[in-house]
């Protein structure tokens, strides 16, 4: 029996953890995946304060393990795949083992959004949906494509722009939705050219990216680029990774909570990307974990 | 005409100044001491997340300094002694001129809290109301005491075990308020010793503390300890920076705001320790400066 089981190491289930621990509490952190979640994945922290300058996504996912596994949290690469939330004592059901806990904190995060579109599945890896920390390098002097103009797109964007010869971001909306300092930067950046009111429509090709079709968002017209060999980097939004919680009422898909993070069944929050919220950033994710362990720890 | 005036430069200002640049917003940060509030005095930054191990409050300090500088924060190093909040227009006035901006962001955080006893002010400096990260290793091999029983005064405690031959912790109370994590790490620290259920009543000496007054606390009875040389460290709470807010309702000296971090005052913001709230660490004041900036950036 835990005292606490924090789903998803994220910032802000590996926050929740530390906590935990720090108020002499045991806590078994689950992730299905690396620990870091999303913020892991990115080329680039940004915004954090007191973020070691140019850290990359995976620099800062590694320093927060480590952090998490000297405090003392219990951390296991496993995949939840059942919940029992209500009464004095949860279960957590992973595909090794159930677990019991006091307190559940719920931290999944997002997933990217998929496009939905003809060739997705088939090319994933091969040029389509690719990683910009991950795959950026193997880029080098090649044509790139970012998906999306919200900030996450436009970050990816300008670092590929310094890996790739050319990047073009495809972006449904007449301009990027980004905050300033992104939009400034692109401006600066003579090798990212943005094709506006545009989405990508379908991608073909053996083995490998060889054609996109991109689809006009004004008169609906669908314009085919032959493109062998170049990348397409996808940052169309997230999803929050919710789907289990058919226990909780969810809002368009994210939980709600109070403003302990605790949502409306006692002893369980929901922290992070996962929960109802204004600000998604890893210092708001950060301080949910915080704020969800401290009560969690006394109530 | 600044965009955002942001007053106090601890995490929580930081942070507000770094999502107001990043909006395009412009940012002045004014700070009458050093570049990191209260926690800049700490001998080490603990639980946030991603945090440098063994990162001290100086380095923290400084680095975030240089993360909003980058930024294009403007940091100026004044006093605020005149605020006007209404309308449109706000205007801070400090000792050497006087700024006008369209939001203003309160971020003054707390000051260390006096123990108003006889020799406090006299002796100040002098083996009195030290700091354990500035003056800890100018009493190595010393007799040190440390005033206060809740987590910033063991953790100081802690530290100080480390230079000091013996650390006496004087508490009120019949136990230490301090999270588990210190309490189990005082346990294994045999040159700690508490003091509890007792109160620093009085200090006396010539130039230097020299005799130390005790106030039992079970039976009133005070007792002379004659400790020349030694050092004081007091960490007896913290008193919010708010008294020159009289526009504003305070509660218990803080000041009241809604979850986007927004005074009764529209336009005028309140983050990090000088607000109202549950939770005071470093991650809930990062996430207050950058709720009250996003949402000053769109209002």
């Amino acid at each position: 029996m835990y005292d606490i089981i924090v789903v998803g190491a994220g910032p802000a289930g590996i926050s929740a953890g530390i906590y935990g621990v720090s108020r002499g509490k045991s806590v078994l952190l689950l992730e299905k995946g690396e620990v870091g979640g999303l913020i892991g994945k990115v080329s680039t922290v940004t915004h954090y304060a007191g973020i070691v300058p140019g850290e990359t996504g995976k620099t800062f996912a590694q320093r927060m393990k480590q952090q998490a596994l000297d405090a003392g949290v219990e951390i296991r690469q496993e995949t939840v795949q059942q919940v029992q939330m209500q009464g004095d004592v949860k279960t957590v059901v992973t595909e090794k083992e159930s677990y019991e806990c006091k307190k559940l904190i719920l931290a999944g995060g997002s997933t990217g959004r998929k496009l939905g579109i003809p060739g997705e599945e088939i090319l994933a890896g091969k040029g389509m949906g690719m990683n910009a920390a991950q795959h950026g390098c193997a880029y080098a002097g090649k044509h790139v494509y970012v998906v999306g103009g919200a900030d996450g797109a436009v970050k990816e964007a300008l670092y590929l722009a310094g890996l790739a010869k050319k990047v073009t971001i495809i972006h449904f909306e007449p301009q990027l939705g980004c905050i300033a300092e992104f939009r400034e930067k692109v401006k600066k950046t003579p090798n990212i050219q943005l094709m506006l009111n545009a989405r990508l429509h379908a991608v073909r090709g053996e083995n490998q990216v060889e054609q996109l079709d991109i689809r006009s968002e004004l008169d609906g017209s669908v314009k085919t680029v032959e493109d062998p060999g170049c990348g397409i980097f996808v940052y169309a939004g997230t999803v929050p990774n919710t789907q289990m919680y058919t226990q909780l009422e969810l809002q368009d898909g994210y939980i709600p909570v109070n403003e302990w993070m605790e949502t409306q069944i006692p002893g369980v929050y929901a922290v992070g990307d996962i929960r109802v919220k204004q600000v998604r950033q890893v210092a708001t994710a950060v301080a949910d974990g915080a704020t969800a362990a401290v009560h969690a720890c006394i109530g």
